[in-house]
C-alpha cells in the first residue's frame, strides 16, 4: 500500500473510477490535500472494463465494415476476416496509453493513490485492507465513488458459456453464434460488434423495442438498420431460461421460442456497488443498493457525498466526471449549479450511432401536453456527408411550441459527434430560429443539424416535406 | 428553354449554384415568384465539380487508408489498389442523388427553372440564350449569382497534363507522380486523396506555410501530419514556369529547383465569374472581377443583390446558402439580421481535417492587443476516442482575456464534424466557464471541446500541461 504522508485528508475518495478521480484532481486543482482509494486500477470500469475498451471494438469493426464495403467505393480490398489477437493488442494498447496519462496526472496533481480495498468505517473514516496490511486514513470530506457491476436476472448465474461484458471483452476468439439478452447500450453495442466482425447474432429484449430508452422514432429505426444487418433480435419477450454444455446455450424465452448459440452475453444493465461497504451502518440512506443524495450530491451523513454509478440516474463516464468537478468544487466552497441530468448525452456507439440529449418526444408531450410540443425530423438521405457515408438516419428535433428545443434525437454512421453541438442546443436553451440563422459547414453532417432546425424554424432548405 | 408561366418574376436569380437555388427556394416559401436561371445544371459547383464531387474522393481516400491500416485494428485485409472507375461511379452516384433531389426541391416548392446563359440587359432585365433562342426575362428584384471558376496564374496555361480541379475530378486514372501548385484548401484535399490512392504527392505553396489561412499551428500541424504521410512540399517558394511533354510534367520553381510529375493540378484559388455577363454596363461596381455590394448585398443599382462566390469573402457554399437565404428574406421584407462573415466555419477535408471558426490567434491580438488574449491547445493525445482513431491533432480555442472565445480551431482525422458545436461557441459568445460547464459525451471527439474549455476556464480534467 503507498502511503505518501498524511493519514488524514481534506478529501478522501472511494473509489477512482471517473466519478472518483475527476472529484481527485479537482480537488487537487483547488488546494485540497486528496487521497484516491482503489482496490483495482485506477480509472475503473471505463477506462479498463468499459467505455474505452469497447470503442475499441466498435472502431475495428466499423474497419472490417470498411473493408468489406471497400468496392463500393471504387476501393480494392478484400476482406478475411479478424485477428482477435490483433483487435486485443489493439485494445490493450488503447488503455495502456490512456492508464498511464492518468497515472501521470493523478501524480502530478499531487493526489495520494492509496491501493486497497477500502470500508467506511464511521462518517470520516476509511480502512483499506491492501497487500500490506490494513490502515485507516480519516477525511474531512469523504466522496464515495464504488462504481458499478454487470447485473444478471435473477436465478442467471454467469459462468462459462454464460458472460458479461467484463467476459466479453476478454475473449480472444470470435463466437460463430451468441445470443444477447438485452437491447439497451452494452446488448446493441456488442451485437453491433460482434455482427460485424462475422459472428450470427440474436437479440432479446423484455421491452418493445431496441435501444428502448430513447424517442421511439430512433429505437424503430435502430430496428430496421439491424435487420438490413441482419442482426435477429427478439422484443418484447421475456427470457425464461438457458442450459448450457460444451457445445452451447439454449436459451429459452417465455414466448416458447429458443436460441441456440456458442454464448449469451447477460447486458441487463449495471447494478451498484455498494455491497458490505459500511454505507448503511453509517446512516446513508439507500434504495435497492443506490445511495441516496440531495441534488447537491450529499448524502445527508456528516461529510459524506457520493458520485456517478451508485446514484440513482444515467449511468455514464461523462455523468461521473460531471459530479466528481461538482463533489470537489462544492467542498472547495465554490457552490457550483446543480447539474441537470436532463442536459447530459447520451451516446450509443453501435452501427448505426445514436446520440441524444433532453426529452424525447414523448416524454416532451408528458411534460408540456401534446399540443404544446412540435417535433421535426431531418431525414440524412437529404445530408451530402451521410449520403456519402452511405448512412441512413436522422436528426429529430423537440421543442415547446414557440420555446425552445428540448429534445435532439439522432442515428446514422458517426452521429456520436453530434452530441457535442446537441447539447449546447438543449443546454442553453436554444430556439430552432436561433440555430437556424448560423450556417452550418457543407457538407459536413452537421450540417444535418442546421437543416432540423431550419426546417423546424419555418424555413427549410434541402427539406423534403 | 423551359418557360412555364410568366416572363416577370418577383425575384429573378443568374445562377443556379449553392447562393442562387438557396435564394429561389427560400424566395418561393415566402411566397415570391422565382425564376432560376442557369446555363449549366442545376446546383453549380459545389454540386458537380466542388465540395460533393472531391468529398467523394476523399471518403474512398478513407477507405483505402482504412483498408490499408486494417491490421493495426486486428482486422485482417488486404489493399489491392484503387478502381478509378468505381471511385467515379460512386462519385457519380453520389451527385446523381442529390441532384435529383435538388431537381424535385426547385419543382415543388414552384421554382421556375430557366436553362440557358443569362445576360444581365438592365436593372432589371436578364436576356438568356438557351436552345430554343433568346427570351428576355424581367424581375422586381434580381440576384447575381454566377459563381466562380479554376483560377491559374499569368502566363500558366490550363491545358493536357496542366489541369485545375474540374478535370483532377475526372480523371480515370490515378497518377503515378503529381504536382500541385497551391497548398490552401483545394490543393491540400487533392493532395491527400492522391496520396491515399497511391500517388507520390508534391505540393507547392508560396506563401509560408500549407493551408496558409488557418492559425499557424494548425498549419504547423498539418505540415508535420502531411511530412508523415511522405507528401512532400516547397513551401515559402514561388512557381516559376511548368514544360509539359508525352511524358509528364516539369515545374521549375524561383529558388532553382524542379518538380517531374504526370500531372500539374492549378489550384491558387477561384475567380469570380462576372465578365461578359452586363454587369458593368448595369452601373454596379467592381472590383477585379468582384461584386462590390453593402452588408445587405445590394449592389446599388436597382433592385440588384448579389450572392455567392462572386462577392468578395469566403468562398464557401453554405455561406452562398446563407447569403442567399438572407437576400431572399431582405426582398420579402423581413430585415434578416446581416451575415457576420467570421462566424461562418471552414472546413478542409483533408486527412487530417481543419476546423475553424472565428479568428486565429494572431487576429486576435491583431484585434483586442497581444495582452488581451488566452489560447490554449487541447492535445486529441488526451482524448480517448482521438487515440481509438489513431489520429493526432488539437483543438485550439482563442479567447479575449475574461471575455468569450472568439476562435476555434481543430484538426485531426474527422474534425470535420466539430464545426457544428465550435460555430455555436463563437457565434454566441460563449465563455469558456460556460462551456465548460456541460458535461461532453465520454468518448467522443467533441469531449476534446469540452476537455479544452475546462482547460481555458482554469479547470482542467484530462490536461497534461
Amino acid at each position: 500500500m503507498s502511503d505518501n504522508g498524511s493519514q488524514e485528508f481534506d478529501l478522501l475518495i472511494l473509489g477512482s473510477g471517473s466519478g472518483g478521480y475527476a472529484a481527485a484532481l479537482r480537488g487537487a486543482e483547488l488546494g485540497l490535500n486528496v487521497g484516491l482509494i482503489e482496490k483495482a486500477e485506477l480509472g475503473g470500469t471505463c477506462l479498463h472494463r468499459g467505455c474505452i475498451p469497447t470503442k475499441t471494438l466498435l472502431h475495428a469493426a466499423e474497419v472490417a465494415d470498411a473493408a468489406k464495403d471497400a468496392e463500393s467505393f471504387g476501393v480494392k480490398a478484400s476482406f478475411d476476416g479478424i485477428d482477435m489477437a490483433g483487435v486485443n493488442k489493439f485494445k490493450t494498447d488503447v488503455i495502456t496509453r490512456n492508464y498511464k496519462g492518468l497515472q501521470g496526472l493523478v501524480k502530478s496533481r499531487g493526489v495520494t493513490f492509496i491501493a486497497g480495498a477500502g470500508k467506511l468505517t464511521g462518517t470520516d473514516t476509511i480502512e483499506v485492507t491492501g497487500d500490506d496490511g490494513t490502515a485507516t486514513y480519516t477525511g474531512k470530506n469523504i466522496v464515495l465513488a464504488t462504481g458499478s457491476y454487470s447485473k444478471s436476472l435473477p436465478g442467471l448465474e454467469i459462468g462459462g458459456r454464460v458472460i458479461t461484458s467484463e467476459q466479453a471483452l476478454q475473449l480472444d476468439y470470435v463466437p460463430e453464434r451468441v445470443a444477447v439478452l438485452g437491447g439497451g447500450v452494452i446488448g446493441v453495442e456488442f451485437a453491433s460488434v460482434w455482427k460485424s466482425f462475422g459472428a450470427d447474432v440474436t437479440i432479446i429484449e423484455a421491452l418493445p423495442h431496441l435501444a428502448p430508452l430513447e424517442d421511439e422514432a430512433v429505437s424503430k429505426t435502430l430496428e430496421r438498420a439491424f435487420r438490413k444487418r441482419k442482426i435477429n433480435s427478439h422484443v418484447g419477450v421475456r427470457f425464461k431460461s438457458v442450459e448450457q454444455d460444451d457445445n452451447g446455450v439454449k436459451v429459452s424465452l417465455e414466448d416458447g421460442k429458443t436460441v441456440e448459440a456458442d454464448l449469451l452475453l447477460v447486458a441487463v444493465g449495471r447494478g451498484p456497488v455498494t455491497g458490505d461497504l459500511g454505507y448503511e451502518e453509517a446512516g446513508i440512506t439507500m434504495d435497492r443498493g443506490f445511495v441516496i443524495t440531495d441534488e447537491r450530491l450529499h448524502t445527508g451523513v456528516g461529510n459524506i457525498y457520493a458520485v456517478g454509478d451508485i446514484v440513482p440516474g444515467l449511468q455514464l463516464a461523462h455523468r461521473g466526471f460531471g459530479q466528481g468537478i461538482f463533489v470537489a468544487e462544492e467542498i472547495a466552497g465554490l457552490k457550483p449549479a446543480p447539474i441537470d441530468e436532463t442536459g447530459i448525452p447520451r451516446v450509443t456507439y453501435c452501427e448505426p450511432e445514436i446520440t441524444s440529449v433532453g426529452l424525447s418526444e414523448k416524454q416532451a408531450k408528458e411534460k408540456f401536453g401534446d399540443d404544446s410540443v412540435e417535433s421535426l425530423e431531418y431525414g440524412l438521405g437529404g445530408n451530402g456527408k451521410s449520403v456519402i457515408l452511405k448512412t441512413n438516419g436522422f436528426v429529430k428535433l423537440v421543442r415547446e411550441k414557440d420555446g425552445p428545443v428540448v429534445g435532439v434525437h439522432a442515428i446514422g454512421a458517426r452521429m456520436s459527434e453530434q452530441a457535442g453541438e446537441s447539447q449546447l442546443i438543449v443546454n442553453w436553451e436554444a430556439f430552432p430560429e436561433e440555430v437556424a440563422q448560423l450556417i452550418h459547414a457543407h457538407p459536413t453532417q452537421t450540417e444535418a443539424m442546421g437543416e432540423a432546425n431550419l426546417a423546424l424554424a419555418g424555413k427549410p432548405l434541402h427539406f423534403h416535406a
